[in-house]
């Protein structure tokens, strides 16, 4: 099973980047400084866009950019690309061969915009066409659900941010990250433990907020790729504004919840839950707010910053067992293929 | 039932807009050339939130001008407002109560952007904190579920880019569009007709591309508040990344196809759909297009820029019929408020 010793990979994965690729990430950075862009704009899909919701939080907290996600589209079919010339345009892919994506930075760099491409692939198209590339350096990801490629992303992009700011205490908090990680998949080793319970689950909602809102998003792909059930992703302050009518009595929800500045809201958001007779799945750090939840699905304590990269990995162990108690292709699920080019 | 009375009030709520906002609109697009903006954030919530995906795609082919999505929470919550001076920030919101996208028009105003609120209620927080406003002219939505504010966010947004622009042809369009509009609701008396066999649906997704990707994700959430079901907007090209593997024999989609450039990519998703055996309803104004589903939505023809204001009324009466089929409350869903203030 593929998918089982990637994600078991996420240790030396992270720590390669940090050791390898911190170097042409310094010099990245540096030119960015230099362009002094007015906005980001990131164009991805699938896993790759959730790491760009990541990108949109870290870059405008540490480093005071305005991140936008494009619509490529726009570039391709419609043929009519917005303005981009004083922006850093930067394509993330897992495969590097997304073509819209690539289209993207295509016309950026035809106006004269800073363009970086994010890929696991250095002679894939994108990074060909980018001005700028980064190696995700996660080696062959097999199984078609993106796991060890998804956090090489948010490391990247992690990486890429504190080298902008020059910051050495994120730079610390980043050189400790495999260790963190480690953790994370011996605490995940508990979930095999409770999954037959979710066997005949047909819904379900994630929710997250600021940083992991993406983690929200993700773990609720990562649901739906590898056991073909309807979820949704959601931040906990968009829920609240309709998608809380769907709640009832046992509806069962992962909830992401690190120690971090947006933790009081969301807290309170698992109250009201509660009190509609939700079943709540908590992923946390904190231990009032791992209490909550029915099943509690244990991270370690690190900034919340950097919290995306280790809470994200009990929902691929979770999706990814609950594949299993159903008795699905793990690796290859129904209609999914590798890489999908779409226009 | 005021549901049902602000779905029919939408070609009165468009004429007036046309009517008697035209003037205003026309000196904040003045304004907005002389500012000359580098790119374009929107801040909204929910329902809101739509329009903003609208505005995306309108403002970026039309006006050329990149538009992201803002991250509320880095205002609010994180207190690390990005960087926005050569912005214009938008902010909507249909009671203009939103404090978190109020709190983004004041941060810009102080970085020295050119800041718009569009909201229902001139005397709102939004409405004096924002430079320029524009009134939705939309008179109160009592139904929680908003429906006519919704197509008046589009058509003040495709009014404003249409003066941005100074396009003649795009005026006489929109002048024209309170008809199209009369026209879909008319075709969408048919709609109570085959509800029924919906009654037990307990997923479904939708799907649009381009302009209807807002539309995708408005229909969408339309049925989840008033219907309690769990189900999820899609772009064509995000739901061949993942999603596509939940679709099974039967799968319930509503699929908003009507003609313009994105159509092919569309009609060949809906061939896909079609082979896995989903059950397709189609909201389109190609015949061909609406043969290919079981249940057809009809919409007049319009310019595909303009097209998510008539394609997402068929979206509100099946939301609605849906709610009456289940004997709902259909004005005032489980758990909702019509005013909804995160932070």
């Amino acid at each position: 099973m593929f998918l089982q010793k990637e994600i078991n990979e996420q240790p030396q994965v992270i720590a390669r980047l940090y050791q390898e690729e911190r170097d042409n990430i310094k010099q990245i950075a540096a030119a960015i400084r230099a362009f002094d862009p007015a906005f980001v704009v990131i164009a991805a899909r699938g896993t790759s866009d959730n790491a760009a919701r990541y990108a949109q939080y870290l870059f405008g907290a540490q480093a005071g950019l305005s991140v936008g996600l494009s619509a490529p589209s726009l570039h391709t079919l419609y043929q009519t690309p917005p303005t981009l010339k004083r922006a850093l345009v930067i394509g993330i892919s897992q495969s590097g061969q997304a073509e819209d994506v690539r289209r993207v930075l295509e016309d950026a760099n035809k106006q004269g915009a800073l363009t970086l491409a994010i890929t696991n692939n250095i002679e894939s198209p994108m990074a060909k066409t980018a001005q700028y590339h980064i190696d995700l350096m996660a080696g062959e990801e097999i199984s078609i659900a993106a796991t060890k490629t998804y956090t090489a992303q948010l490391m990247t992009i992690a990486l890429l941010v504190a080298e902008l700011v020059e910051n050495d205490a994120m730079r610390a908090v980043l050189a400790d990250l495999p260790r963190s990680i480690q953790t994370t998949l011996d605490y995940s080793a508990d979930i095999p433990n409770w999954a037959d319970r979710y066997r005949y689950m047909t819904q379900f909602a994630t929710i997250g907020r600021g940083y992991n809102y993406a983690t929200a998003f993700e773990i609720s792909l990562k649901v739906k790729e590898l056991c073909y059930i309807t979820g949704e992703g959601y931040s906990e302050a968009d829920f609240r504004h309709g998608p809380i009518a769907t709640v009832g009595q046992g509806f069962p929800m992962v909830i992401v919840a690190p120690q971090g500045v947006v933790l009081p809201n969301v807290q309170d958001l698992i109250n009201k839950l509660k009190e509609r007779g939700a079943e709540l799945l908590i992923i946390s750090n904190d231990e009032t707010v791992l209490a909550m939840g029915l099943q509690q699905m244990r991270v370690p304590v690190v900034p919340e910053w950097v919290s995306p990269i280790v809470t994200v990995i009990p929902g691929q162990v979770f999706a990814m067992q609950q594949a299993l108690v159903r008795g699905y292709a793990v690796d290859k699920p129904r209609g999914l293929s590798k890489v999908t080019v779409t226009q």
